[in-house]
């Protein structure tokens, strides 16, 4: 940690805060420069952190210079986590996986027929929201438990694990039973209990990137999850609000490589809710694989038109299915596979 | 609602789409441009819009007309609604409440202490937090229940009604016995379940607004508290997420005029959080009262070296003191009454 | 255009409005609907647009149908435009353009040897600043005319066009002589007499999106160049600013499809600018090629310890070879192709 | 500066880089740290800046210590700068100046008047646009000569100094026979030709921060004018683009105190822009009062319905006169005042 000092800090401040320095068990190291004097503390930051030096006398700014997070970090971990989600399916490793479906469960039915589909095209999770997080409290908000039992039957016809969001640490039961993956929407990325509950679970968790969150925030949110004991944690980057409004967010793909860099942890995209629009989707996973994604999360859909959530985004099976074949093509290139 | 179609769009589209907008019982209006047709649907848009019309062929976009919410809107109420916090406290009349106190609650002792500092100034209503939602797993979490039952005791030593933040809806019981406002934060603006949650009450909520939460999201997540039952509920700005990086966020000042131009709720202020430095805070309450606020949240600590949270952006008593001076002679000005 | 009425206007601010329209030679169309009462301009909604409707006693808000820009639009023109650069060198059709070269011209000798490099690898243009933007004024400016001479030379060593960015209309005359693309940077998409100037000349134009710049924005920039009467103009998105800071800008990658849909002209992407940091160039260059970009501009350097502008970000030769190969790869997967 | 190493940098990597350091005559300081190893440079930060260090081997990040600015620091000059525009007339002391007009020169009977009725409320400049930044090539560009003329001859008949935007270099001399206060608008923040050439004047300039522009940088362009010779620099906070679109731009209110804390040169905000709405006008000018600005741009209009450019934001004369009441109470308040 760097503490920049004020050009008229006097010898005072500084002392008293050299002085708290020690009391923490820690080392100031004092650099006078020709306009500013600074104080670097040799040792373990996370001890000074707990300190507000910027409210100390004298004090300018202060800088960090270890990381926040801990066993989120390429350091903490070197290797890329694989994280298992089912008998041979893991997302992190060689193989992208895509996990397609649905918004959300509308019927038995027609989720069925969506789940075949996307299985045939090469899709290995499915997708589906039960509760669903809605700006309007006149959305629709989902089957709620009759559409988690829904994917639980999908499930044992197709063989397909499930991915599908939770909003209420009181369902957690709920998940443990029937979904293979708990996604926590980007509404919820800063929902701290939420993330302590599925962080004491051992069900993978895929994490979605708040809308107003920086990378930093993101992997400080996995870290509540791991430090909780659950270390099968996904990462999705699914857009951030910028002042563009041609596109519903604006899909940070630097994203990827920023995280790959900073931590092990896999990520994944999700195209559909970024753009909101159908016919971007196509092009947004294209660039998802070649960015170097860990796995894409698509929603499909056989009769957009009477979709009960979010229809304009979804693409129909066939497109979907036109899209693998591409997507197939990119990762052979880079050197990794998709089913 | 005006649909809006595609130069391209054929007779047989915009048939397909007339027909839906019958079948649901609305009356569409096709309107022949030399560019552009348009459908404009006459009638209730709340049955149109969950219909996803984007997703239709032909459609190229869908224009809203109607506001998204009902309760929230001036025009389901004209006149500013004024939510009684206790006795003679009332937020959204002609008086200006000020809400002060420590970030968090750290003990009993420092915690009186700044509760008679801050009323013996003039403010009304002792806000401190008990469970704090905390960017890092790593930082102090909160007192918890222990916090709650700490402000309760300065409630009732210097009878000032308390706010804090609830994070969690398995806590309600806690807060419908020790809290007078349940304070919802940033993070939790779109945790839908917790919005029902507390809409579920009669508490008087102080909802605040989310970093990248548009105005209109900001008014929806309203919408969700009151059409659950609960009229009580206050709104805060906070700071929203922009590019700059000088305070920690950026007040949008603006947002004051703008909600009161489109709902009837009271809104208030926090200028403590959204800049993060205690220098800035008399300026931007100031500010605030000029603009119209109905209230102001702010952080006063007596030692803010010594604070576990937040210690940099606290202002300390004796400059609590003189603000609330000057914000007098400006609520004053504007026609309005500070205590 | 649709204009919305306020609740309360009165029939006397109706009939003022559609009096207004009347005299612009439109005809207004009233729609008198449960909530809200609509006026829609039929016609050439450029005529309405001229007129402060929202300025006008009764409206509440205007809303444009319309597209505000002609000969950019894909309603003008329905197949993509191509961009002649040199003879063999076209930007916008089945072949995808790599312009590559270092930020800043240093020397002639070092110029020569990085373009030679780069067209070994593939590369179609040489890219080099002359004139630099610099956020401050005590960072290197450019070598100027001098710098313009080295690229001349560099031209006709190699064989490679040249693209460099002008930021004087005064420069002109220097850059019809010199260069064969002119670059106008992100700071001054908007320097409208900028703008207009190079629209007089019939020199292919680079324009790149302003930081803060919708696609609508950028779409109305090109507008002005067209409007003079010169079609050759390739847009470049190079990144937003946004609260992200890992890297320098946010590469708002969906702007490929989004603007393909809107506009013909061809799109390229600066990876380089964007992220700030030479890691993520490869990445970032391979998504573009897969989201359908017409081409990139990538910043390579021998020395990047020892570029006076933006080393970070530059490439050294071998690893632009690396990348050419897999972006090669990736092209063809998805029909095209790169020299 | 602070060069933070990557955890794995090599001894050779750490003397290659304490090597440049000493060459640029500057003093290294190595930091061993549990997880991480700094280089501190004691000197000039200056010097060391114009290496490009994050390309060297082994770096993880560089840190600035010192501001990249000089002239326009506090640190440079403690009193604040008082720039003078006309006899009696100065920005940036006690007095608050409040500029007011039309946003375009349309006729000139038209600015006559509004001057006239300005000045009566106690306007002490007359603003008005006569070459005009129009995102659009098709709306009106102003009548620029003649507007100019049109402008002077306003300032004969009032007395009122004028401050009207420039936005080409080639128009240096039409401005410096005309106007009183050279404008640079926010889309020309960073055209830094524009800069360099009215630094070379000695006219005050009113400097608009760009919408994506972050205070440290708004500071270096007021920093590259200065730099030129022309320390009368005025800055101007006009709304910076956001998610928010309730208005056109997001006021940074804070940006007021920020700057005053970082710089001497005076601030003023500019209401009308920010918004676009001319009923958010006088609450926002209230707030600038209190948070601090040395002066307001408000626009005014007496016919907003037929203004050619920005009618829906322009203030009517005599809700202008009614605001500069309510204004000079708070001046009053805060110990400043208003004519």
């Amino acid at each position: 940690m760097i503490i920049v000092l004020k050009p008229e800090a006097t010898k005072k401040e500084i002392k008293h805060i050299e002085d708290k320095i020690h009391e923490l068990g820690l080392k100031p190291m004092l650099s006078v420069g020709k306009e500013r004097t600074i104080i670097g503390i040799i040792g373990e930051e996370d001890k000074a952190r707990i300190q507000p030096f910027e409210a100390f006398p004298g004090v300018e700014s202060v800088m960090q210079i270890q990381k926040p997070y801990k066993f989120v970090s390429r350091e903490f971990k070197k290797e890329p986590s694989v994280i298992k989600i089912a008998p041979g399916i893991e997302v992190g490793g060689n193989e992208i996986i895509i996990m397609a479906g649905p918004c959300t469960v509308e019927n038995k039915e027609r989720l069925i027929s969506i789940a075949n589909a996307v299985k045939k095209s090469g899709a290995k999770v499915l997708r589906g929201g039960a509760f669903k997080p809605r700006t309007s409290p006149y959305s629709f908000q989902g089957l709620k438990e009759k559409g988690m039992k829904f994917l639980y039957e999908a499930k044992k016809i197709t063989g397909m694990p499930i991915v599908t969001e939770l909003m209420d640490p009181r369902d957690i039961p709920l998940f443990l039973k029937y979904s293979d993956v708990i996604q926590i929407g980007a509404r919820n990325m800063q929902n701290f209990e939420l993330l302590k509950e599925v962080g004491k679970t051992r069900k993978p968790v895929l994490l979605k990137r708040g809308m107003a969150n920086t990378i930093k925030d993101f992997l400080l949110s996995a870290e509540y999850i791991i430090s909780e004991g659950n270390h099968n944690c996904i990462l999705c980057e699914r857009g951030i609000r910028t002042f563009e409004d041609t596109t519903r967010f604006t899909l940070d793909i630097s994203a990827v490589p920023v995280i790959k860099k900073l931590s092990h942890l896999p990520v994944v995209i999700d195209p559909s809710h970024c753009s909101g629009i159908w016919d971007y989707v196509a092009p947004l996973s294209k660039a998802a694989i070649a960015v170097g994604a860990d796995g894409l999360l698509i929603e499909v859909h056989d009769d957009p038109e009477k979709a009960l959530c979010d229809g304009p985004q979804a693409l129909k099976p066939h497109k979907f299915d036109a899209l693998m074949q591409e997507m197939r093509g990119i990762a052979s290139v880079i050197g990794r596979t998709i089913a």
